[in-house]
């Protein structure tokens, strides 16, 4: 998908809600239980519900690795899902990968190829000749860990590379990277100050953005520091949307959990 | 599989080699795209070949995820035909994962219950909450990327944080970090020339040294700077032993390669 596409849906929309499918068998209605796909009947369930209120669906592949081929199954049946009913859904693999580059291309290729993603994120760690792999794939995105919403993150991001925090380093350096224009960044919404900052490095680029909700993080906080003049903001959800309700209700319940967020994002939308 | 039981297989072969199995189908002999599962009829005559020479085998789990659900059923094929048939060898889910905590879980779930696997590679990048998961199951190995093999890695890896390469900053506060004992690190070959300077933060830790053969690295540098008093390396070799031959002489090649190698590492054992 193209940037542009995505941008037109956000106005078209008045949403820049992405939601998480951290799907965990121990937490979905016990009846789905009993389908043969239970994962697969779970996001049908939640993306028939809420599909009008989200522009983005990020499937975080560790969920579905914990359930072996069969799990590996359930996220080739959401993505084509995804891809045949709502083409117009911007969709990202949660994977975190990076490797040297022959094996870069081989995730790369699993994830825009294969299984047909839009994006997927990647860690930045092995530098330059890790990421540019994922790069070279035309409407495709990588969405470069910068700044995680996580606890960890003051472990090395936030500390100074010279007189500069890594997670800076890691903005500067990778805009110079071939195809760069190709380039996301996540940033965890549980670190809203640091947003502006973000800004100054990387004005143009979409950010995507976990840590409402579960992990504490602020929305408007967010917009107030991170949104740019194409709102430039992806904002996920996963499990305050997911396991809303454990029962028969949850499509409903995830529903009105994502119109909640949507219609937070439509009146700061409107009032920017 | 417990630290002393590797250092014991690695007295007994005199070796310290470890085999990358990233299979690429285009590079397997042609007479093998026949068979039911190609990629584990490949792997199975590898390690049927080479399973005397090597204390290791690290499946990269990029070239398996670019198959799709046949490739992870290939992935699950060998790392049951490893157990099964060579419980003493330490197997490595080259992996490269990373996220925040549930999800971290999730992934150690996979490789460690679900597959089997003694142990993963995980990136720093997210911090110490991102790895500990890992670390939490008893007698699996968590592979840390410090210095990896790659051109990329001088982009962050070896910058200074204050005062501090980050590769270092890495090495020493991970060492903090709950259940460290079961962290090793990934140090590229490629870099033989900073292994005194790992060794001065890490002096215990097995270190995982990928970049021998095709990337250029020295295996007696990496013997001479890296090496302690339980040998602490495990090297590792992919595409020199898998693709020695295309024909259907492949297995003999790449037991001839692999005989090389551990000829070399026992030539190398016995002088120190």
């Amino acid at each position: 998908m193209i940037t542009q596409k995505l941008i037109s849906e956000i106005r078209r929309k008045k949403s820049f809600l992405c939601i998480g499918l951290d799907v965990d068998l121990n937490k979905i209605p016990k009846q789905l239980l009993e389908d043969e796909d239970p994962i697969f009947s779970f996001n049908k369930a939640i993306i028939d519900a809420t599909h009008h209120l989200a522009v983005a669906y990020k499937p975080n592949t560790a969920f579905y690795e914990a359930y072996g081929i069969n799990g590996w199954k359930s996220l080739q049946k959401t993505i084509e899902y995804l891809n045949e009913n709502h083409p117009e859904i911007f969709t990202i693999a949660d994977a975190k990968r990076g490797d040297i580059g022959n094996t870069s291309s081989m995730y790369a290729h699993a994830f825009f190829n294969d299984l047909g993603f839009d994006s997927v994120t990647v860690a930045p760690y092995m530098g330059k000749d890790s990421v540019e792999p994922f790069l070279a794939f035309k409407d495709k995105h990588t969405i470069l860990l910068a700044l995680t919403s996580n606890e960890g993150a003051f472990d090395f991001q936030t500390r100074k590379i010279a007189s500069e925090e890594v997670y800076k380093t890691v903005l500067s350096t990778s805009k110079n990277w071939k195809n760069a224009k190709n380039l996301m960044y996540v940033v965890g919404a549980t670190k809203a100050a640091y947003f502006s900052e973000i800004r100054k490095i990387v004005p143009d680029s979409f950010l995507l953005v976990p840590g409402i909700g579960a992990q504490g993080g602020n929305l408007a906080e967010v917009c107030k520091f991170g949104m740019n003049e194409n709102v430039g903001l992806l904002v996920n959800s996963s499990r305050g949307i997911l396991y809303a309700s454990n029962g028969s209700d949850f499509a409903e319940a995830a529903r009105k959990e994502a119109k909640n967020l949507q219609q937070q994002m439509e009146s700061i939308l409107h009032a920017v």
